[in-house]
């Protein structure tokens, strides 16, 4: 079963994956971890909830924190091209007889409101609150010095069905690992906003988030993140890395945001732009494939990841198992 | 004069800058400075032409190198994002009474030629040969590790008129620089894939190639690049930096290639996406417009540019000078 | 059992490590490694030998490949401050009963050779043929682009022995590791030419060589070794890192050569100069002091080493063990 | 006139260069300039001074910033390797007919003050308050996070009278520039502790500090210096650089403090600690002796210097002239 083909003429416009709403248990220690390791900058603040945006970003936020009893995902977010294109999207969920509703968000203009048929809550809006430009007030970076959010990775457990869900929503694949023996996906990277990914899926139990990624410079950003966590307390939440995935070719950590969401800091992937981009094609037993360099993955790395609210679970179709850390 | 309102739904769909052929006086020194300083891959060569691609690049070539008896630039060459899009422009150039061609272009497919109102020889094509990708085979990486091209940057003699006409054409202004006395525009750059630019217009005696840009991954590579060319024949061939611009917030240097055709080698400029993404404007004046560190430009770089075959020249329409080093 | 107090005005001057000599099954192989991977530069190759040194040593040498039939290390190389140096080392070791000689080494002055009192080979010499300076032909870097030697590590069986007869050697100590229970040393960390060492022992049996180590300018440079080994069929040889060294603060990367000699990719420790520098202590038990960043060392690390020629094993006299990788 | 041998047997032993005194007009200004920009941490503070230690350091301080009406620099102080060496070195210098003082200095032990035969003051002292240990914790760490004082560098009149001097004092020449006409020196650097220099002459008006340097882990940090100055109102103090120097290897950068007192920003120059290691000549015509890649320094590179405390100027002997930036 290869990968679908691009839909190179979508039924609406996607610009690009825009942000992440993430319930978390303790407003303030989450506030910390953004602002101080990650360098977010805090855009609005309530009594419950703190929006943050990367240093290059214009858009009001790219992580709302809301204070909830447990750790959870509200929804993740994504940017239309224009107004029209949210009454396109409404009408092409509505057509594969998803439910929509149309909500109020704070600093965004109307927003449509719908699950995946797997579960997953997404919004789309085309207006948000800009905000002046702040990419070269250098006093003002902090930590590892995010730039951007650059993509969501969802673990799926029918890679396939989403791939070919996201695929008819205008997303293109760059790269997927697939099982040899049932020749289905193991994993899927697509995108929209022209690098590897806006969003990718994994096979597993889901849906769950498996992380939020936000970019940053070079390699040495993550160096000192390191440097930092390992001697501000955070040690313990430095969970795989750092080194250069075989996928993507990208330079990464992974860490844990104080209630367990998983962050990947991540730089130099590569330009997809071209509409006759070819997928690059990776074999699940390829020890490479995960990271370049050979090191494999934790087991938590494979087996935790944050709830979206209101999502009903299921066990991943596959059989076939990923090379882990011993 | 503001900058004109970015035209959304363009006449043509244009994906990217795509390559540059450039007549050069000695086919096998600029094969070494591309190939050996650059770190360009060669992907054909034939008697007169030499092509190059860069390292994450799997369209044919980004450079085409023509033997000629003197330096010059031959045409300037746009990736569009269907083979209709070439019809479409057609259909916009013959409406604007610009004469266009057919051609036939090595390794790529139906390929329309058209001069631009200015004199600037221009190529479009859907299809190239692709190549397999290479970028991480880094036994293959060379000099100053370039993958990809990232912009064009031309002399125009009337900047606001260029920038009207690229903006029909689908070219979102991000930032530029306005003449505060004639409030006319002295320099503009304008992007189709997501970056700062895929084409920028400084002003000046024109239509001219002020330089080509290559995308490196980070600051050290420039500095590799330096050392190399310091310690190898190459130190005059050093024209300006390395520093940061103000514009772009991009790290640069400025090279020149044996037949002085400018060289930029360029990373970390940002993500411009948003189809609302708010254009920044510098003061013509403001020295760290150039250079965010404040040190001015040498006088052969608002000078120096290299002729497009068969393009009258024209002296600009500005009085206003530029902050130049003494 | 503290660490003993720095000898500060020494019976002999040692100034600094200086190379080691390796036998090789396959000098060829060998050579590769070590010129392309490492960026060495051969200085002289016989049939059965070949030398190299670092991009800023003037030195003829920092490691002689020695074809043999089995792995092994010959030698243990230090440069001494004057001639008078060699009849004083003499003395020194003379009166501890050790048997000296005299010997001829290819490019060395007089060289005195011995074995310290667990059977480690050591020569020590004055003049070795100086070569030009090459650190700036940069288009001779290669690989890592290694810099200089900057150690050499070595299991003892007991480390509290080793540190004492080198500290007595004038070695002085920067950093150390303690096992809580039985008090006594678990490793140390010795130098002489102002870094964090010039030599290191760990506890293990021994006398066996642990690894040697060559300093390289930046982590990036380290980077770039990976993703070459990487994609050039040596990711077998990848053994540890990268990381930061909670001890000696140095960011690493441990390989092995195709014999099994761990060699350490090292940059960015400290100076030690003032003879009054207050060595560090780390417990056995802290996960920091390995990798600041928490990940432990595989067990091939505490296990595997390369022998010395002629020197008996002996089981290490600690029954304490440290954090190993599961 | 070639320079003088080394002296292997000094009459007495300098460790290294340890700390500056500076006057300055603006103690709350320069507090900030050197703990905000530089990245050091101040360790004392008084109603009149500032004491600061870079992050590897674990002396008192490397700078002390004292009150006063007019820039000036009080004095450039040594560390010697024991209490014994004071005594020698005042033998040394009475033995010259220089008068020697002992001084009482805040956080150091017994202090020679003496001024060189050129006016220059010095002090030399064996013991300075020792503190913890702060290069691991990261959270510190500022501005171009400087780790720890490197050089000296000094205005002579006569460079050949001064290196002759120093070099009886134990420092030894790693590099040096010769007026090719006079055959006499125009600059030389001078080191004890094993890298280019501790102290460095460059021809011209004085006895004056031409500037105080700090080493930095790498070319980043002082990108990232260049991007806080340039955006936080200090781009006027930005002089020279970013660049290479040909002497020394270094990356550089030049800054003034508040009062013009100039600060060098340097990585990577290389290890000197070979008695034998062989100086290496540049010619004072040669463009990459200043800089590698070919920039020339501005005029005040040249021309400005900060005063020392009661030294008497002297114009410099030669009628040479470096390559000055026009």
């Amino acid at each position: 079963m290869p990968v679908p083909a691009p839909v190179l003429f979508p039924p609406f416009n996607i610009v690009r994956l825009s942000h992440v709403e993430l319930g978390v248990t303790d407003l303030a220690r989450s506030r910390a971890f953004y602002a101080d390791l990650l360098g977010l900058q805090v855009t609005d603040e309530t009594a419950d909830a703190v929006y943050l945006r990367a240093m290059e970003e214009r858009g009001h936020h790219c992580v709302a924190l809301r204070r909830k009893p447990a750790p959870q995902v509200d929804v993740l977010g994504f940017k239309v091209f224009s107004e029209e294109d949210l009454d396109r999207a409404q009408a092409f969920f509505s057509g594969k007889g998803i439910e929509t509703g149309w909500i109020e968000r704070a600093h965004q203009g109307r927003t449509l409101f719908v699950c995946d048929p797997f579960g997953t809550p997404l919004e789309f809006y085309h207006r948000m609150d800009r905000l002046p430009h702040i990419h070269q007030k250098y006093a003002l970076y902090k930590g590892v010095k995010a730039l951007r959010i650059d993509h969501f990775n969802c673990f799926s457990p029918d890679v396939d069905a989403s791939t070919q869900f996201y695929t008819e929503m205008g997303f293109r694949v760059t790269e997927y690992t697939e099982d040899e023996e049932s020749k289905r996906l193991w994993a899927a990277w697509l995108h929209r906003k022209g690098g590897v990914h806006d969003i990718a899926f994994t096979h597993g139990r889901g849906p769950r988030l498996h992380h939020i990624a936000f970019w940053v410079p070079n390699p040495l950003n993550i160096i000192d993140l390191l440097d930092l966590m390992a001697t501000t307390g955070h040690v313990g939440a430095i969970e795989r890395g750092p080194g250069r995935h075989g996928i993507s070719n990208a330079f990464f950590l992974y860490i844990r945001d104080p209630d367990g969401h998983r962050i990947e800091i991540y730089c130099s992937d590569y330009q997809t732009v071209d509409p006759d981009h070819e997928p690059i094609k990776w074999d699940l037993k390829d020890p490479q494939r995960q990271t370049l360099w050979g090191a494999p993955a934790p087991r938590s790395w494979f087996e935790e990841g944050s709830l979206f609210v209101g999502a009903e679970l299921r066990e991943g179709v596959l059989k076939a198992q990923p090379i882990v850390a011993p």
